[in-house]
């Protein structure tokens, strides 16, 4: 610990963010319109705490190249070892496990929370990120897969993309691990390997085709070039091999007619699984500009078991740095079924989705699709004399404007009257109210619109001619406070909505 | 680890707890209502992460009985510690400080989120739980303390909770801080003496003024009797000294005329501030049944420095078990000067109110104020065939009423029609659609009205007069299906409002 004459600094954990008003109120909009399309299709909210025992979460992270591998865990006084949840799949899972006899099957849930990644932090990436989860746990059949991939669809409408502008992409698991049993990877032995083969084609997007195939065979260095970062072990795969993979993850991809993998019955029933999502899909109206089956998606979570589904942006948004991108995947998910069966020693097959808040927030404000200018920062009512009877006529005006549900506050520093209107002006108010001691002998109060003195001011250069217009300012009887704000706000709010 | 074969066992780990579908939206709906206020207040929402760096938390918590002190705590592959943060104070205090610059001053800003302590769990008592803050950062002046009080009252008001049955206390620390320097306990190398005390009459409720004089007097048994569980060391203060603090912290106290007390600095500037507030509280309007001065309040959290607020329930309320309880405390907070200063070297006065979620949304739903029975559960539409064609159509039906903005889903089990309707029952589904293969070919669905078969079912006694009777069931074309779903919804709709 520092010496106690030190004082401590200030500063933000690395990798962790602290959220803005506008950030908190757009995630609020977008999260309610999500939850509105979640419970349009019977889904019924449940949450879990975010601590749970280390074994119960499982070990099915993508990076594991951080103690912990990437989880942030320690011990109970019991000795017993606790961690927070790095996604929340693992305590869904772990929940309808525990209360299987009381829940509803299948069993609907939707949630949202912060989860947590022990991983290096970079641009983007974050320690804590929030999640928004949809389940449906105990039905085997591909149909709650094929809903899952619809609900998503409607979900990206529903918070305004045009469709065109984003694509549900469907994938099966099995299609690839039905080829790498048929290139010779199937069985417990190559278990390590198969994992090191998905997350190789997870990659995809980042590395290309050449950076994937050297993970795929021998290796590559993290820096592009030998010696440049450190060096990724790869799945060893010899040529034949790994084009065999690449070919069957291409986008369009379909397994090489002369490979032996057609013949592989994973593979044929991962394949016939996909036909199947994309009749339904079809079926209840989706086209392939919404539900795309795409044979490159293959998510990197480990604990996926069948249909895997990702949500990209095709749009092309303005980043924060004003670059012209396209967005990606903001969400994505697939068929679990091993997760619950592992609690319960019978098979208890489940489908999910999980939406990356932040990242759909951050697409959406750049769409423009969020807009929260229609909070209006508070009315302030200035402080011109500092005792109590004085504070107690201000409060007072607060709590009547209040009552008319006007966001109001009294200002509650120790400057004067100049930097009054200007934490009033800093603050965004449309209207600040006055009353000294003149005006308060006359009983009258002095009410400024802001939004209007702002406007005029940009018109007035000259410092005489300001004073003498006075612009944007009244002065009425204290009865006619509450009125007279309205009047102005209503005022302000034609202006807006006429788009000045 | 445990053997492979083993299967894991699904357990919550000790005090933490998974939220139901009932519960997660009656705190919705609070908080929505706590927001509105807050806003109304002039707050803005700010967040900040749940882990900070250890030292940024400072050690202010009140049991220390713990490993880290009641904090969870890591390290991160720096060596630096991390903690998850135990209250929304410090993580803003930090945040303020690292800001100070950007921010407008007095800064308003209102957070909700969870906090975690790690204690030894017990009823009611647990180790992640809910909080929503309000704080003025930058306000030395108590006019920004009383806001708080009556911000408070406000909230109370604003959730349903009538005049009477709450009230807000107030008290301020420097009067008891001024009781103990004038009874000998001033100065630094006393500080772990006066926290003792603090602690001792925080608990005032639980252990009454006898177990209380025990803990500031030689100590206590946790048991209650000697040798009964720990032993609590006492603040070693005389009888005189314990009759003093007693005296002055009894609920309507006033400090003994003949102790010296009076003549304290620290006690008359503590007195002073509570007269200010009391007036500024009154000249708004808010009476002793709203905000209420009482020596009896001192809070449990070492870091305040001045005015302290509790939010009381006295409404006599059902718990959980049936019994009738008053409620008691849901939240409350003060001033804590040091907090912000201590990053900054400079003084940074601030004042807030933490309300606990978990807690008042209890007493508030025993109240009957948070009802969610406005939530209808989904339409479920069965499925009588399984093959591709059959559930295309079915997903067709849940898509057009879906599309109408009913709640609905497609069954997705694999049980047959008796256990589909069960299902439905289960969710306390409003209708249920039926078609099989002969409604197909006469392009018609069966639609059961659920709620009128179950208040007939219990009407109809006899097996065979309810196969006659076919309650509550009406065919109709395919076409008719969601223009008779609403009809039949409306109608239930109208039987709900009229209280059946």
């Amino acid at each position: 610990m520092a010496d106690k004459s030190e004082k401590t600094k200030a500063r933000l954990p690395r990798g962790f963010a602290d959220r803005s008003a506008e950030d908190i109120r757009a995630v609020e909009k977008m999260m309610a319109t999500i939850r509105s399309v979640y419970e349009l299709y019977g889904f019924e909210p449940v949450d879990q705490p975010m601590i749970e025992y280390t074994d119960a979460l499982g070990k099915f992270l993508p990076d594991q190249d951080r103690p912990n591998e990437g989880v942030f865990s320690f011990q109970d006084d019991d000795e017993q070892w606790l961690s927070l949840r790095y996604d929340l799949t693992a305590p869904t899972a772990r929940f309808v496990a525990e209360n299987f006899d009381k829940l509803p099957k299948p069993y609907r849930s939707y949630r949202s929370g912060w989860v947590f990644r022990n991983e290096k932090p970079g641009p983007g990436r974050f320690r804590q990120f929030m999640q928004f989860d949809a389940d449906t746990i105990g039905t085997p059949g591909v149909a709650a897969d094929a809903e899952m991939a619809m609900m998503m669809a409607d979900v990206m409408e529903a918070l305004g993309i045009k469709r065109g502008d984003y694509v549900i992409r469907v994938n099966n698991r099995k299609v690839l691990d039905g080829v790498l049993e048929a290139i010779g990877l199937g069985g417990e032995d190559n278990a390590g390997r198969r994992l090191t083969v998905l997350r190789a084609i997870d990659k995809l997007d980042k590395l290309g085709p050449e950076g994937v195939k050297l993970l795929l065979g021998p290796g590559r260095w993290d820096g592009g070039k030998e010696g440049e970062g450190d060096f990724a072990k790869g799945a060893g795969l010899d040529d034949a091999q790994a084009e065999a993979v690449l070919l069957a993850t291409a986008r369009n991809g379909q397994a090489g007619q002369d490979s032996g993998v057609s013949a592989n019955a994973v593979y044929q029933e991962g394949v016939g699984e996909l036909a199947t999502i994309e009749a339904l899909v079809r079926a209840a109206g989706y086209g392939e500009d919404r539900v795309l089956m795409d044979r490159s998606v293959v998510r990197g979570l480990e604990y996926y078991t069948g249909p895997v589904f990702e949500a990209e942006l095709l749009a092309e948004i303005p980043n924060d740095e004003g670059q012209i991108v396209r967005f990606g995947s903001v969400g994505g998910g697939g068929r679990y079924d091993g997760l619950v069966s592992r609690f319960r020693g019978e098979p208890v097959p489940a489908t999910g989705f999980s939406i990356g808040v932040s990242r759909l927030m951050t697409a959406l404000k750049n769409l423009g699709k969020l807009d929260t200018s229609d909070v209006i920062a508070p009315v302030v009512v200035l402080v011109m004399d500092k005792d109590t009877e004085s504070l107690g006529r201000y409060q007072k005006m607060v709590a009547d404007l209040r009552a008319a549900g006007i966001r109001c506050e009294m200002y509650l520093g120790g400057a004067g009257m100049k930097a009054q209107l200007k934490y009033a002006d800093r603050r965004g108010s449309p209207v600040a109210i006055i009353q000294g001691g003149d005006e308060r002998a006359r009983g009258e109060v002095q009410i400024k619109d802001l939004i209007e003195g702002a406007r005029m001011s940009a018109e007035i250069t000259d410092n005489a001619e300001w004073r003498a217009a006075r612009p944007a300012q009244v002065t009425v009887a204290e009865g006619e406070l509450v009125a007279e704000v309205k009047r102005i706000l209503a005022a302000q709010a034609e202006e807006r909505a006429r788009g000045r």
